[in-house]
């Protein structure tokens, strides 16, 4: 997959990316590779990232603090794990300009709308974003400047945005590669939670249950892995802090969609129990309707890769 | 992936595979390819699949009833549901040759045991085997040769096995290009549970519980499947008579896996509820281990592919 060539003209004055991990340190490639601003700049919390960041050339100009980074900014782009999203929108809050969009690209959308509407300035435009994108990786080395491309980036403005400012975050992820969708935070929340978060925590919970099965060696589960559970260990490598914040902050969808996954698991394994051939057959028939229509819809890839991107 | 070159002298005079969907086409592609014996019969029950075997060239003769196909034959695989192993042989039982070897394909072993020993005669030798390989799709045209390249298959010889046509059989797998294993099919039974019938159960499970969500449209949920959802779809368009019979011929061990599932989900569950996350963090950084020991014994393949063989 190959970028597309630079824009003949940037769209933004300033873009600032705060977090360079392995979404920023994308976001920054690209940015620099379409030149989508005319100074693109960086900043890390850790200063081994941000000397990383400066070794990699992922940005214009590598900031040593949030203020300064933002300072100027027309674009900035939170970067931070969802749990960290209201303590960064604190430390840039008192430096970002009059009409600068602040967004970001955290996985939850209505618990970081709270965060950042308490701390950013009533003269900035908030608009929080979420790329489903990713890789199991993470840090400013895993990031590349195609991931974004034909994914989907969920855009969740609050109510009475500005227009002018919303079409300006939905060129720039267009640009970036993007299919960019609007809605709200709590519709985010919800669909996400079906089509992400629980199915990456019952992968997490799966790989938990074979490490603490006394009666199967380690090795074994690991031997013969490639029966479908080795797939799952791969989300399971996902960023923790990420993760553990994602739950935290989505909790009331998550526990809304584990209930019934829950339920329904249960009498799944009751008529295992009481062989209930027909029941099993009828589920396994209908989930093959859905298979069908993500082929149709060409949400497909030749790989299955978990969201996660392949360069 | 290739095939090794046909054998200087095949194994065995006649090998007949009854059953010609994925997996038997596949043993009967590779036989054919490599010449593991000197006539390679085959046989399904419905006379379309063997009119299209036919047409496909997968044996050497294509049987007309299932007596036709063992008369004779030296190693006998039965490649059927698990659950129809018992009436497929009952009826080649009377036909089976002295010293014959009987051997099938299915995904459990100890009820399958138990089947064929009902119904083979005692002057042959039953030896259960379980290529832990496969695709999500079915019938004779989705067979490949390569099929059990570099993939395990596992014997589960009964005690007091002729040794010698458990050699012959272990070579014959060898082969097919699989890296043979020897254990009881009690184990068998419960190592399957964890790292294959319980992760496609719960894959199963997730798909039925997004289709049942009235609060979040089908279309939504197929829209942004990337973020997850879409691996478990794979899985849940896997044939559902065949998991069908695998989950009621290995109830007990799958029970046993779901309930430490369900246990250690409800705990996590309780994690998010409660907001306790370190008990979140804990977790999602132990099973990190898990991941890396999975690539450091080369068991992980640059996809993933829930089991499921290249070609």
């Amino acid at each position: 997959m190959v970028l597309d060539p630079p824009l003949p003209k940037p769209l933004f004055a300033r873009l600032t990316v705060i977090g360079i991990g392995l979404i920023g340190s994308s976001i920054l490639r690209a940015a620099l590779g379409r030149r989508l601003a005319e100074e693109v700049v960086a900043y890390d919390r850790a200063p081994e990232v941000r000397t990383r960041a400066e070794a990699l050339g992922l940005a214009d100009r590598v900031a040593a603090s949030p203020t300064e980074a933002v300072a100027g900014a027309d674009l900035i782009v939170l970067c931070v794990p969802v749990g960290a999203m209201g303590a960064a929108a604190e430390q840039i809050g008192p430096a970002v300009a009059a009409d600068a969009i602040v967004s970001d690209v955290g996985s939850v959308k209505a618990s970081v709308a709270r965060a950042l509407a308490a701390h950013i300035p009533g003269h900035a435009h908030i608009i929080p974003a979420h790329p489903v994108a990713g890789t199991e990786y993470s840090g400013p080395d895993a990031g590349f400047a195609t991931l974004f491309k034909n994914r989907w980036c969920i855009l969740t403005p609050p109510e009475g945005v500005n227009p002018a400012a919303l079409e300006r975050l939905e060129d720039f992820w267009a640009a970036l590669g993007a299919n960019v969708e609007v809605m709200t935070a709590e519709r985010h929340d919800l669909v996400l939670a079906i089509t992400s978060h629980v199915p990456h925590l019952i992968a997490y919970n799966i790989v938990g249950t074979a490490a603490d099965l006394e009666t199967v060696t380690q090795s074994e589960v690991i031997k013969y892995s490639a029966g479908g559970f080795r797939d799952f260990t791969r989300i399971a490598a996902s960023d923790p802090t990420m993760w553990r914040d994602i739950f935290l902050n989505n909790r009331e969808a998550v526990i809304e969609v584990l209930g019934r996954f829950t339920e329904d698991l249960i009498a799944l394994q009751r008529a295992i129990r009481w062989e209930q051939g027909d029941a099993l057959f009828d589920l396994f028939t209908r989930t093959r309707a859905i298979r069908r229509s993500i082929i149709e819809q060409g949400q497909e890839t030749a790989a299955p890769d978990f969201g996660r991107a392949h360069d």
